[in-house]
């Protein structure tokens, strides 16, 4: 299943970030500021994070096809045409999110390796394509609870000296799921080009490197994929363990989303007039559960109240909101979601705190000065 | 689907309960003694804890029937011999948490409303049954994403001074996943009579209370069961809230487990030999997740270690341990566990308290005294 051997193409990629936060060039790497975050829930494609590993392929929509191989009847191929008239066509709203969301925060443990992500590196799209579980059973695909459907991009990524793609696994079991969509609208129009065009995976509840952009193909396997970013990146070191231990392969491979939750508003840093001010934010469940409470806290997590949920489903963030009363000087803003499962975020950074920066989902703390 | 109203027979049923530590005899309630928990992966029926909220019904294998109502082609009835030659007969290990298993240690907090579970509410068994999936296909259940499927006991309770049965309920998605069974054997025995002879249900990975035993009847509704143990009990309060605030039916209804794990050994309070000592425990992911890693302390947090992993599924404890080594004085000894989503437990106890006490997956920790 592995692509030819290509050149990666480090030409800058025409593509308008604005109003993004760029956080790399090279590859192409933008997160949404979080006033914009907040002002819906589905997130606009322009406003939606970008994370790219390479280069940001220009695929032709007429000529470009989906290989779907590995443990099925035989070989086949499907076109953007094909996949579009041979399938039923399903829409669902779903919140992708970067594993590394929130790493920036990590820092103040310890400095930890990749991307700095803020809080940005999230987004809530209506998705429109065909459901992965048609596209197999139609390929003639195998039972079987220990198989993984392994997905390779189109584009050119340069690792450790070596020229490859980008590529993601994710358990057959779950790749059958109703859930699991190959997508190639978003939010009611074509895929743009930083977002996957022509199709792409998109895996709800969990991480945002599983949901892979620019498909090429489709492989059922019986191990995980061996990319690069399924085995050596992507994975939760335990404490000890330095970012150049994943490259041995050890640590959790990543996969569903935990229960996470930020302050979108006030910023941190933000001077807010004391008195009555509206809190605002995002909350997610991961992993087919649902948001069943999320609580704040206008004194560093001393007391506690009640948000009101805006919609949501196990597939969507959630956008909250709270009225605190702030009195003049400093007041630490937290916030904290519980799931479905009474499960919640843990307190403190120094917990979740990993070399690699993956999956903070301590409580989320903002500063602000009441004047 | 109220079944009619009984005297409470509150006579002590004959059911041994050595070797467990006896909670309350009027309702039966009992705990293993967290040693003999640690000895095997399998908990032997003997050792299991047994909760119960009313009677302990004696009911006859022969004409006891289990009836299917609801949203179904029409109202059916089943008796033991016809499930079991009915259906195909599945095998599967699961581990079953009570809601309340914890709950003692929130008490140093506040105190809480409810019975005095330690951390032997817990126990793993291999279950015989037939699939709830297979007995609603049979029964012509309807497809329905919001609907939810009402379980009702044939025991006898009494609660505000009212006589019902205790009850449940589930979405039918759950009911219809391969892993919830209608099970009359556990451990390749028929089930006792403490643990719901003739036949159960059981609900791997959520809370113990919806794996109803005596089951009587099986209805599928519109909405979750109206009994009082689904709609007052069994949720989580949000701070501020009392126990009495559930009676105003306020909370987040409990359903899927959150990852936990608690030490077995040492006990809290022991002495123990200054040098390499061995600890051990469970871990549980809870909700069709797997425990991802377990880490010790043996400093109350400030520094971790992994701790090795024994067999486990989605639907199974892990049993695991660690050796640390002791130097004289006192220690506290902590363990957390992560699931495969990267969600661990909560610092504090503090975070996870609430007045009815349940779902405490706060770090367990121990004080032993080192020699």
């Amino acid at each position: 299943m592995r692509l030819p051997k290509r050149e990666v193409p480090w030409e800058m990629p025409e593509i308008a970030t604005s109003p993004l936060i760029l956080r790399s060039s090279h590859p192409l790497n933008a997160e949404t500021p979080l006033s914009l975050l907040a002002e819906s829930w589905v997130t606009p494609q322009e406003r939606f994070f970008i994370r790219t590993h390479g280069n940001v392929p220009e695929l032709d929509p007429l000529s470009h096809r989906l290989k779907i191989g590995g443990r099925v009847a035989e070989p086949v191929e499907l076109s953007l045409e094909e996949i579009r008239s041979r399938f039923k066509t399903r829409r669902l709203a779903a919140t992708l999110i970067c594993a590394g969301n929130r790493r920036e925060e990590l820092n103040a443990v310890e400095p930890v390796a990749g991307m700095t992500w803020h809080q940005g590196a999230v987004g809530n799209a209506e998705w429109t394509g065909v459901r992965l579980a048609d596209i197999l059973e139609w390929a003639g695909a195998p039972e079987g609870v220990d198989l993984h459907v392994v997905f390779e991009s189109a584009d050119a990524v340069a690792v450790s000296g070596r020229h490859t793609c980008f590529g993601a696994s994710i358990p057959l079991a779950k790749a059958l799921s109703p859930e699991v969509l190959i997508a190639f609208e978003m939010n009611g129009g074509p895929l743009t080009r930083e977002h996957g065009f022509p199709f792409r995976v998109v895996v709800p509840g969990y991480i945002g490197a599983r949901s892979v952009k620019w498909l090429t193909s489709i492989s059922i396997e019986d191990q995980p994929s061996d990319n690069y970013f399924q085995q050596n990146d992507y994975k939760l070191l335990p404490m000890g363990m330095s970012a150049d231990d994943a490259e041995r392969g050890v640590g959790v491979m990543l996969g569903e989303l935990p229960v996470n939750s930020a302050l979108l508003a006030p910023l941190d840093g933000a001077e807010v007039v004391a008195g009555e001010i509206t809190l605002r934010g995002y909350a997610v469940a991961g992993s087919g559960r649902t948001v069943g409470r999320v609580d704040v806290s206008a004194d560093g997590g001393a007391t506690w109240q009640k948000a009101t949920l805006d919609a949501h489903s196990a597939w969507t963030w959630t956008l909250w909101r709270a009225c605190v009363t702030l009195q003049p000087g400093t007041a630490e803003l937290v916030v904290r979601a519980w799931d479905s499962a009474a499960q919640t975020q843990p307190e403190q950074l120094e917990t979740v705190w990993n070399a690699k920066g993956y999956m903070n989902n301590a409580w989320h703390r903002v500063t602000v000065t009441v004047r």
